[in-house]
């Protein structure tokens, strides 16, 4: 591993230990651009084996992490996502084995045609090049972050929350050590070797050395990052997913989409956070799905409307209609048909992903035409955004942006493109 | 046209009206983005009979331009690109129709499967939503651009040089002639109202508004662009095309493909500027290469080895390798095979343009998969970098950035993607 002690927190030193850093990944990646799969899969496939081997050094460094955040009075949440179990430990293996076993993207030929000159065109997959992967203290993501970022041949710069210091310092030699028995060069994955919060934006600046940031965690981290970068940013700040009831829904399909998809789990960016409903459906429909939700635990904020089916509706205020609550509640307003849902969602959500529920295809069409959200869905529920349910195997996030990468990002959206042109001595005329 | 008079350089009057611009942008966009191909072909047509029907009117304001661009004292050049004449008020008129002749990406489905529970999946092609393009005194880009945009249904915010500022808005009024015969906003297509300078510094600062800038123009448009923008560019700063001559080439084709690369257009961005040759091919390849473009007119400047072959050769500093004449001159260098000519054009090259003339198919092999840059060829001529001659129609400019767009930025890449996922009542175990 490049790594570079920080002994003092030395705006010169520190600045130095950064430039570093991009210039070994920007090398690495130059190899790693053109390292065959089986190289790369080498590397993943040993550093499962080193983390699996290592699992009890792993833990040991997770214990160190444990006592200090707990001794700085980190709750509940934050210390179940720091805390490391030999399960999770097994699991991260085994991610690494998944990932070893996905497709390479990379030398794809994403399109190919033939001009009348003769000129053989073909539009070939490459890597993106340098990512930086900024994260909280989630230790496993360092695992999950840096093997997808390998598979599509990009080097990495690691950025962990500074709670998960040691842990990620551990998971992270594993990989150099997948790195190095496959003969890959060591920078191609870089753990930032100082917990220096400052670490963050010097990362976010270094255009000529990193080409994206992937930011991972909540939306004070999305937010800063996305405003301090001068690199593209793949994340979404909010999810703030709906469930549209149409008037033509079948109300047993519309009572199982609502509540699953608000209430299977309620912490993830694809839970829906507000359900929009037609007015004419809502003794037919609504009435039911609010019991549903309510019997399930749900809080229910709703408009005038929706607080006239039942008293345990609270009121909903206009800020509801644009909070992402990952949380047991959800704001249900009542609209005037498609065009009504759709501009609702238009001035309100954060074009993650939103259904509509119908069994009018013409009502769905327009639905998922005139929405600009990277998922649009019918008759579906929204918890299905995610990479693994689309398909795509592991995903590093999922992009709200419009440029490059949108919805989930797998290691397929971790590469760019190049045009290949075989002649056979054309000239232009 | 969304023409919004700025009487006085006041600052507040003057980002309120970019802010009315944007927001004006943004809302057309939202309308353009499920404009049927018909309604948005009727108004390309339409721009252009009414660019020939008011053809006299535009060559009226284009006499206005020319004499204060004359009187300011502006070179040659430049006041042929600012030229109008009734062929190239034709040509324009034509390009319009030829862009109306494209297929619409828009609602395309790039990629479609179906997973294991039913639901089918698809990549759909959307607009990226509101293009920002700055250019310099060329009027006819107010045509072709502002036609591009709309075409993949984006709205656009022109903003010329000040130089053709009656030109551009005689142009611009045909384009709303065309969007309001079809129907469409007129903020459609917006020329920026003013000629300040301040005007580009605003446009590129308003990420809420503009989801992509395309600059059009010289090294010192395109670098300020990239330095001060907040929002992705599509764009390239240098065009450094190497034509690389392996000692496996076929004479004759090495000779055809190297004159042809630097001399059939010397101004354009795939010229090439740059020629590595094996060293085991001086005598065999490089000197009568070097004849040709002597006789051609070129100036030859070379290392060492080059300048032995002809007493007319001047002699390359390292400045050389890293210039863009676009211009009768081209650098030479001796080079030990293809991993010397990648490691020279990955140190000095641009990443746009490289092309590598063999008959050894291996020694091609490496130099493609080794190279990253834009474009890379085997056995043509750099010249043929260009939308049109890549089959893709008319182009808005190359970009050599690994984000999004790569390469001729046509139609196709002024679009984004969303996923569009049907079921039939699944929700998520």
């Amino acid at each position: 591993m490049n790594v570079v002690q920080v002994a003092t927190a030395d705006t010169a030193d520190f600045d130095a230990v950064m430039e570093e850093l991009g210039r070994a990944a920007k090398a690495a990646a130059a190899e790693l651009a053109y390292a065959p799969r089986t190289t790369k899969d080498t590397a993943l496939k040993a550093a499962a084996g080193a983390i699996r081997r290592r699992s009890e050094e792993i833990l040991a460094a997770n214990d160190k992490d444990m006592a200090a955040a707990e001794a700085k009075g980190l709750t509940g949440a934050l210390l179940d996502r720091l805390k490391l179990t030999p399960d999770r430990v097994d699991a991260m293996a085994r991610g690494l084995d998944e990932i070893a076993a996905l497709e390479d993207p990379i030398g794809q030929a994403i399109a190919a045609w033939e001009q009348p000159n003769g000129l053989k065109i073909e539009r070939v997959r490459t890597p993106l090049g340098v990512i930086g992967v900024i994260y909280e203290s989630r230790p496993n993501v360092t695992a999950d972050a840096g093997a997808l970022c390998l598979k599509a041949g990009n080097a990495a710069i690691l950025r962990g929350g500074s709670e998960s210091f040691h842990s990620s310092r551990a998971i992270g030699e594993c990989l150099i050590d997948g790195l190095r028995q496959a003969g890959l060069p060591e920078a191609a994955i870089q753990l930032v070797p100082t917990a220096d919060r400052a670490a963050v934006g010097r990362l976010l600046t270094m255009p000529n050395y990193v080409d994206v940031i992937v930011p991972r965690g909540g939306k004070s981290l999305i937010a800063r990052v996305q405003d301090e970068s001068k690199i593209p940013v793949f994340a979404h700040l909010d999810g703030i997913c709906h469930v549209y009831v149409h008037e033509k829904a079948d109300p047993a399909m519309a009572r199982e989409i609502a509540l699953n998809a608000k209430m299977r789990r309620t912490g993830i960016c694809g839970a829906a956070e507000t359900l929009l409903v037609d007015r004419s459906a809502t003794d037919s429909h609504l009435k039911a799905i609010v019991g549903d939700l309510i019997e399930a635990g749900c809080e229910v904020r709703g408009d005038d409307g929706t607080q006239r089916l039942d008293p345990r509706v609270a009121a909903a205020t206009e800020e509801d209609w644009e909070t992402e609550y990952l949380d047991s509640i959800i704001a249900v307003k009542l609209v005037d048909g498609v065009d009504d849902a759709v501009a609702h969602i238009a001035a309100h959500g954060s074009h993650h992903t939103e259904t509509i529920v119908t069994d009018d295809q013409a009502a769905a069409d327009r639905f998922i035409q005139r929405l600009d959200s990277a998922i649009v869905m019918h008759n579906a529920s929204t918890q299905f955004a995610d990479g693994g349910e689309f398909g795509m195997g592991a995903e590093i996030g999922i992009s709200t942006g419009k440029m490059h990468a949108r919805g989930p990002v797998g290691v397929e959206q971790l590469t760019s493109f190049k045009y290949v042109v075989r002649g056979t001595g054309q000239t232009r005329p």
